[in-house]
């Protein structure tokens, strides 16, 4: 955290003794936020009552908050899905930013099949300082993005689909071989790592303005 | 032959003595043309100078003709690339279309890195009756293009590329999971395939047409 | 749909809370027939009760369809399976193409195992425009259709198998490298697509009849 | 060979210095028949000139006999291809048995794509003891044998083809989930391999007959 | 059948609506014997409880069979495996050797983890016409029989094991490139297919036998 | 180029005779700099004489310069390397951001096999904007720094290594599983990518500051 | 066992059957201490109750033991782990380590995400014979410590993580690759082997010793 | 160096440019002995003369050494193979021992395939602190040596071999995957980590002797 960084604790394949104890650490630290990310909701069901009772839980995304959140930052953040079922992701990705205290806006289900979802708004999402793209399957709105704005765009391919997209490897290497040049990449499903990739171009960006 | 398709050798693997028999025993057949894909240049300097006089090579496409081509045929093909680098795959197939007598236009270098370029032309190449999509690396054309046509639309997925992209194995699982719905696919490269399943359609055609 | 093509929603990896606004907001459409795809039993079971009475439900190849279905059309496809546990598959390709409106005819339990069985069928089914070959494990079936039909064929690869053959990757390997020329490939279990081409290839045709 | 199996040395991947070393130790012993397999041109002409001469070289197989061949066995194998590019490999089948003294017929070019070719010749196959199917891309033609025989049925995928293809990877796992039951399968490309486990096959028919 | 091969119903990946009818259409005909492979336990609780009655199931293997096997034939057949945990597996070919009327010995828990529990049994397994090696993880027993025994050897990988081991893809590839020369292979955890092809070979003595 | 982005031309897989016509209508246009990458000894050597004297080339990188640089920008660049055989993929960065006139300066060879050449550099490598950390085989430098520095973090897998890491498979995904929470990744050996992403972020900085 | 190396049954895959007349077997061997290892908590349930008492069970590592633990032998291992996720793997480890009479240590948590928590124990953790480092994702900790410290390194990857990390397989591949020369790796969660590995290091230093 | 590991320069995929600066440096530390891996023989031919005089090359394992070897060191290693072709990578070993100062010998071509060549000299192989066993294909060799001997077993799978054995990774995985419990294993044809993980283990060792 000493370097501008949220604290999560990554609660998938932990052991409910470990993910009790480490949570009834926390909650001794009220002036500490921290957020947990991928809590199942049977390993929320498995945590001490009192414990579970302070947590800010969020079905969908998978995550929880204790102790409120960071102070509000500059900068804002675009997050765009392809399709409904990358919300999950996505809504991972807007909560890690929330707790963050970094401002964005979640633009879902304008993927490339309708291609007039995306040019009605294209205008908007450009204005925003990072463009976070939530994709599966073929993951091409992240080469579409990439080719119409300059901004920093950061693909997060999902495990959304079948057959050969099932496990998000085709939307991962699609957006790594893309043709929109400088789209990075984070892992499948991974919406917490492109909220902290955000951040870390946005820590840049205010040194340099309360620099100026 | 005899299921309207056009008769083709693969030269690719075969040894000389096997290939100059095949292609001797060829040309002693005028009245049958016959088609030779992916003839290294090192094949047709193998072949006995006679039979290789007799053939019209074309060195990017790596194709050769015998015995002129087929009788013109009802219908016309869109051969689209995303980059310059999927030309000798897109004139392989644009080769077997001629071989066939099947019209058919190439579009060149119109990939989603710049969208404007597609933007121009895909009035255009919605006027015809089968699109043939060549592009590697993240292969967004073929799902951006099938997003905006509901004619038949065949993805050809190219090596174009390095890396994640180099052995076409992305563009080819970004074209299967593509989000453009009902989009067909060939094998990686297979340009010569891709014509062949366009003139699997104009068969279909051909004979409604015939008995309309 | 304005290019001619059915319109889906893919139920697979949709939350409830999305699957049942999604669903209210289309029966509020009652002049707008939906298909609804990979629609688990249990999604079924957590829709309001009033939507899922409205909806004409097939268990075996997990589709729904609300407000009927479209109009009819020209053209008949044969939906042709190599064993009896590729019929999941076949039933959603067969399904999709009732709902849009397309004749067509289920060939079940014919692979080349007991190659006699196609033998006897294969004339009836080269009589239709398009051709649809779901088949897993080795795929074989594709090929030998494929060299026996000169009209459009359409594999569909499924994961039908266990060991090499169980995700579906080897079924649609050899479909891809099928020495059937022209055969074209879709996603593995991807029924809905390969309807959804075999209905780009009709829309040709129509075109094509109706300017005659 | 004490198993009655033959004696072969792999040349791929030796080095000069350890492969002459061989070739001198085993030229010492003329009672003693030797294959080599796998021999480059570039390592022939490496060896010293005096056993170079003594070699009866195949260059389409790749392989070398030193010292002649075993004594003829009963039994009868048929080494058949599906294409004219799998016959390198059939070829290192072919000289193995000839080397070991095996009686058999290889019969190329006669796959699916064209069916007829393969029903003119299947009775004639049929009669073989053992019957060795080599090809590569989607091998369909090792299920469709392997649907119209009950003998023994050993299939060897070559690594022919391209883009998926081009390994043989496609090849071989089509083989493994071949729906012709009991379909045997050695390594891509191990002709070699393939006319070994012929061998120890009829190994199991010479003990019973002389037994009998 | 008529090939000499058992018949047999591979239930897995059926519906039950489809097995139920098969089932039933089977049961009708007395003078019939057919194998059920991979019925789980769920599949033989959802039948038609009089046909489940007809059926001799197995729960280790997986297997049923109804109407009885098949007359005794010549030849003999050793299953080996490497662990306990093997037996499911191999339990699978020795049912479907009972079932064809085969005799056979299964050797369990014989790997070479501990060498000399094979050393000791090696004498006898080298008596039978063919052996069945199933092994999972590094599968090193196929190569260890395959270098001691001439015979005809089946190599069977299975899923056993973790980490890279778990999908038998290692014990796969490991039989194919056996050092152990013409170790034949079948596909992973295909206990039926190592029996069908056993039954292949002795077919072929068979006809060898009873033509002297 | 419109969007802030350098104007490049990827010549690998590239014909030559495509390659001097794009090369001859850039020449034609003296106020437009364009860069070259991935150009082969060979293709340079194919150029027609007097495009190639008016092209920069620089050998390690494989890149080529047109009509000088573009002006420079604010914002500054780490590229920093595991091992010295990354610097290839180090310099096509380098050599890109210089072509876009961003400042930048090279770090070779501070893997972690020596931890304390990072350590020592540390401190003024967190003082730039952006790091550009290129390393193969583990790539664990990529995550040693993500674990150090809160700044904008961007991992290029390199395919340097040999066995498992050969083709960059392993450095890529160990980028992307990276413990140093927010690394971004590009492409495996894709400094040009790097350098497009860095110049992204950049971008958003300067109409940050501009509009200050 | 007489290679001094404990003595361990797998019990993953065991079917109940099986497992249930192996522990009854070595239960009535009171002299004979054993480890069992991957046993599910569904397999103790379903253990004969009177064995199931005699065992002295471990949830987090799934191991049990039967007639206590071999006698104390020289020399000390360190088991280090980069995530608390990666406990179960370690404790794996730790068990077998105990069973043997081996002294060790976990030193939990201290991967390089956080590298001060390393550096902090790193004198202390170099003082032991042996380090088996446990981790997941990127394992670059296996790296670092393989730089730090001249003994003997074994990595043990896990299955710990999402997306490309999640079955392990980027940690193995990792390590595999690690800068840090001499690193020597088993596989995926196989905290059992990494034990053994230790064991047989600690052989050869105890007959050096006793042979002083 | 100062953790007692030897220094190594790994030549693969460095530019003759850096090449000759890195050599050049370390000619100029005469007290300072180095050993340089994958030195290419065109990489030794762009060496500046005078240092190449300087080397002491050995072709077979592309090995070179400046200013000669480390002093000798207590323990001793055996170097196994399987095959002649496994040669290379088990020079590489060697000579990495013999630069450091270890006392080994190579014990080549004595693969399971013939199980004698093993068994006559095990118990000679059994006396070393430390077996190193390197071995392609099926890489059973490992298995059968972990299952006779109790000490430390470093495996080193190696890339010969063809088909699903050519890139070694099936080599790797079965000794991962090893029924002989404890045998660690180094990345594909790596032997000089297998060299520098004896040095690591007989380390231990010293400091154990020397604090008697
Ligand atoms: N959803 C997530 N995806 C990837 N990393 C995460 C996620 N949530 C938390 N982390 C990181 O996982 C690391 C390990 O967490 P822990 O296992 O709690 O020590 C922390 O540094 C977190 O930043
Ligand atoms: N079974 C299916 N397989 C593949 N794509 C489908 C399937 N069903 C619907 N789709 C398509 O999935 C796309 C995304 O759907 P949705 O997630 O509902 O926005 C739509 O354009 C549908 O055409
Ligand atoms: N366990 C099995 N593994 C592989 N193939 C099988 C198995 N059991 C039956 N088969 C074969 O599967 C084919 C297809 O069976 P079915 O789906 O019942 O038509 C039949 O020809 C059987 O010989
Ligand atoms: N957790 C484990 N991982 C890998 N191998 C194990 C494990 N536990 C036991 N083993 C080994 O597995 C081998 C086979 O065990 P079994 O199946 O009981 O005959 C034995 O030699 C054990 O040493
Ligand atoms: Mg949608
Ligand atoms: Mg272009
Ligand atoms: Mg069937
Ligand atoms: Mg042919
Ligand atoms: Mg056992
Ligand atoms: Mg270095
Ligand atoms: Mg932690
Ligand atoms: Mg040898």
């Amino acid at each position: 955290e000493r370097l501008g960084m949220p604290e999560a604790v990554l609660c998938a394949g932990k052991d409910m003794v470990s993910l009790n104890s480490i949570v009834a650490e926390l909650a001794a630290r009220p002036d500490h936020p921290v957020l947990f990310t991928r809590m199942e909701a049977g390993q929320l069901g498995g945590l001490d009552p009192e414990h579970r009772a302070a947590l800010d839980y969020d079905a969908l995304s998978s995550t929880a908050v204790l102790h409120g959140h960071l102070p509000a930052r500059p900068g804002n953040v675009a997050v765009v899905t392809a399709g409904t079922s990358d919300l999950r992701v996505a809504m991972e990705a807007a909560r890690t930013l929330h707790f963050t205290g970094v401002s964005h806006k979640v633009y879902a289900d304008i993927g490339v099949a309708g291609l007039w979802r995306l040019t009605e708004r294209i205008e908007e999402i450009s204005q925003c300082d990072v463009i976070i793209v939530v994709a599966g399957m073929d993951a091409a709105l992240a080469s579409v993005i990439g080719g119409l704005v300059g901004k920093c765009v950061i693909g997060v391919p999902t495990s959304v689909g079948y057959g050969v997209a099932a496990d998000g490897t085709t939307a991962l290497n699609a957006m790594l071989a893309s043709c929109g040049q400088g789209v990075m990449v984070t892992n499948i499903d991974n919406g917490f790592g492109a909220a902290c990739a955000a951040i870390r171009v946005l820590n840049s960006l205010m040194i340099k303005e309360s620099s100026v």
